[in-house]
């Protein structure tokens, strides 16, 4: 892609209300742009790295036996006062009357709609499991939107719902996320710890989240630096200094940011929406359900948070929005043709942004070290003799490298 | 995928609403089911074709040097303010208030926003042209929704803006994307028709509307049946039987579905909203803009419209939410070995559907007859001797195929 038609709105100055580093740099990189307060628009650069996290989710959830669906923002008031959950929520569901004064709400969460499409369905035994996701925009109006991704009032989210005839197959199903989970984030680079935590408005009985160890996190996680033992302080009531009953070890203090969490609902949304099946011995039984839910514009900024210096992003392979920035020192009428064969070759075999723009060297450069791509291909004086410069931004070397042999040192 | 675990929810019936065979037909296949009055859960056999479009379109878009972002759902009243729609609107604009009272509405188009996000940007017109693009959800409250997803209340769009610093350049992006739309629906399996059209709330001084020539159609086409001329009646007056100015020819009158329409814009953003650029002679203008919609799941609508008999589907290849629909009669310990590693194999070369349901052959027949993928292939008696039966669904023809040579038979 060439960067002059891709729109990287760069910038120097970070926007005033961005406090944590992940948020200016996203910010100064081009990635997001702010449309309104916790509302934002996803930039080119963005974007990509989203619709990469997606297709990790995607390809994670699929070969485990999950289907994708899409269903709607709007959710009318019918299906949540089946559930009981109009009444419950507060005004951070964001509700509105259509043209003919009927209650309609903007979907945090997919409980009520997801029973509603299934349950005609679901009359034996024999149609379960069920295991349906979908990829899409939630809305939740945050008293207090920060953190630029953080805590956003639209945001992108992958949810799942489970549908099982059995106890035992629900917790399969959640043993099969929890290693789904831990394989999607460990793919975007994000080391993550699973901890035990409240079930709060979703409801069910047994809950845990996926943490991002971070200085910005909004939780406080306690853990035990021995063994495996973690939980979200305020569900455990744990603190630091605590014995941990399972083992030896002494219990830690530390941030975390949240970017998945996963439920046993049991039969709370069956049972009051009227999902039943048949069982094998034939009995009416309200079917048992899961839901998993991972933020996905989160773990953009997770992956931002932990992937970057203060000068720019270092992006993760798995992630970045393009492997190589090829950056011609200046292109001019002698070595345009040449600059573009470049370009067209490597672009057979990975992605590149060239940035063929109007611009001095000096405002090239910085902008490539705050948009971060792992390779940076700077085509200079020696390119007269075929060689370029290339540097690994994970490793900060740099080397000089004949243009034939470039896409060897290339790895994806 | 295995059908058991995907969720096609077929029915024997059509939901009492639906009037049209499209309408129909995707409910009973289990491609959608509505949520509520013109809004829709895509179930994942629709889901896959909806995906399979959007490839086309980015496709499409990507190579013409457009760039795709995402702007939010949620649209601030001030920017409609500025833009002065915020009061021409009437009911059709969704809108609701955040907690804090602040307005706001469902966005069903985005000149607002893109305008908003790019001002700041191109000051220069060393910055443009840029084409920049959104795959997303959309929403306006129809009076009277109907038609399934015809008119929905909540839809899938693909609308490009394009940003230029002369009328000739916005005239070359608005030829440009004439042919890309061209492509994009003869991709898709439609053939269109570009009919000329009033440009209404969206404004600007030059409108195209592209066509599905269709007896479900809401809109009256004019055209020529000798030379290009086509229109939509209520824009060009005219009727069946005036000469057109062009030719000897006659004009005829059929119905069309609207699956796209582009706008030159002209200033009428720019202006209002402050978008101006200094252009190459150091004077300020404002930028001139185009805008480029095309409607994903009413382009679903219209191939299923078009590519069905009233017993089911007969999917275009490119759209097929899987190429090969593979049909056992009957699954027993005995066969299963063989019949996955058929599955497995084929699916290592395209998309398979295997029907791995307890149910009678009578009832899978039905289904895939209703699902219509492009190859069926029944595993009946003569698996005991590697023979499967084969039947092209385009052509109608069914033949005995060896599994050895089955992949040379199935053509994407």
């Amino acid at each position: 892609m060439k960067q002059s038609q891709l729109f990287v709105p760069t910038l120097k100055e970070a926007p005033k209300d961005a406090e944590v580093k992940s948020h200016k740099l996203m910010a100064r990189a081009g990635l997001i742009k702010q449309t309104a307060a916790g509302i934002y628009t996803y930039l080119p650069l963005g974007h990509r790295v989203i619709r990469n996290i997606e297709t990790i989710i995607r390809e994670e959830h699929d070969r485990r036996g999950c289907s994708e669906l899409l269903m709607p923002a709007l959710q009318p008031r019918d299906l949540w006062e089946e559930s009981g959950r109009w009444g419950q929520y507060g005004p951070e569901l964001m509700r509105l009357k259509d043209r003919k004064e009927r209650d309609f709400c903007l979907g945090p969460t997919h409980e009520e709609v997801i029973t509603a499409v299934v349950r005609d369905y679901i009359q034996s035994y024999k149609k379960l499991p069920l295991a349906l996701y979908q990829i899409q925009t939630k809305f939740r109006d945050e008293m207090r939107p920060r953190f630029g991704l953080m805590r956003g009032r639209e945001f992108i989210m992958k949810d799942l719902y489970t549908f099982s005839e059995s106890r035992g197959d629900l917790d399969q199903w959640y043993q099969t996320m929890k290693e789904a989970y831990t394989t999607i984030f460990k793919r975007c680079g994000l080391e993550t710890k699973i901890v035990s935590s409240d079930t709060g408005q979703i409801g069910g009985d047994t809950a845990d989240e996926f943490m991002v160890m971070s200085e910005v996190g909004e939780d406080t996680i306690t853990y035990c630096d021995q063994c495996d033992y973690a939980a979200n302080q305020e569900f455990s009531g744990l603190s630091a200094g605590n014995a941990c009953p399972m083992c030896e070890g002494t219990i830690q203090v530390a941030k975390g940011i949240e970017v998945g969490n996963i439920f046993k609902l049991g039969t709370k949304y069956s049972e009051s929406m009227n999902a039943y099946f048949t069982d094998r011995d034939g009995n009416r039984q309200p079917v048992i359900m899961g839901c998993y839910g991972l933020g996905i514009s989160r773990t953009l900024m997770a992956a931002v948070e932990q992937h970057s210096t203060d000068e720019g992003l270092v992006w993760p392979k798995a992630l970045t929005p393009f492997l190589v920035h090829l950056v011609p020192v200046k292109m001019t009428a002698d070595n345009e043709d040449a600059i573009l064969s470049l370009y067209n070759t490597l672009s057979k075999t990975c992605t590149v942004l060239l940035d063929d723009r109007d611009e001095r060297a000096g405002v090239k450069f910085k902008d490539a070290d705050l948009i971060g791509l792992p390779y940076r291909v700077v085509i200079g004086k020696d390119f007269v003799t075929g060689q370029v410069e290339l540097t690994d931004r994970t490793t900060g070397e740099t080397k000089l490298v004949h243009v034939d042999t470039l896409p060897t040192h290339l790895i994806p």
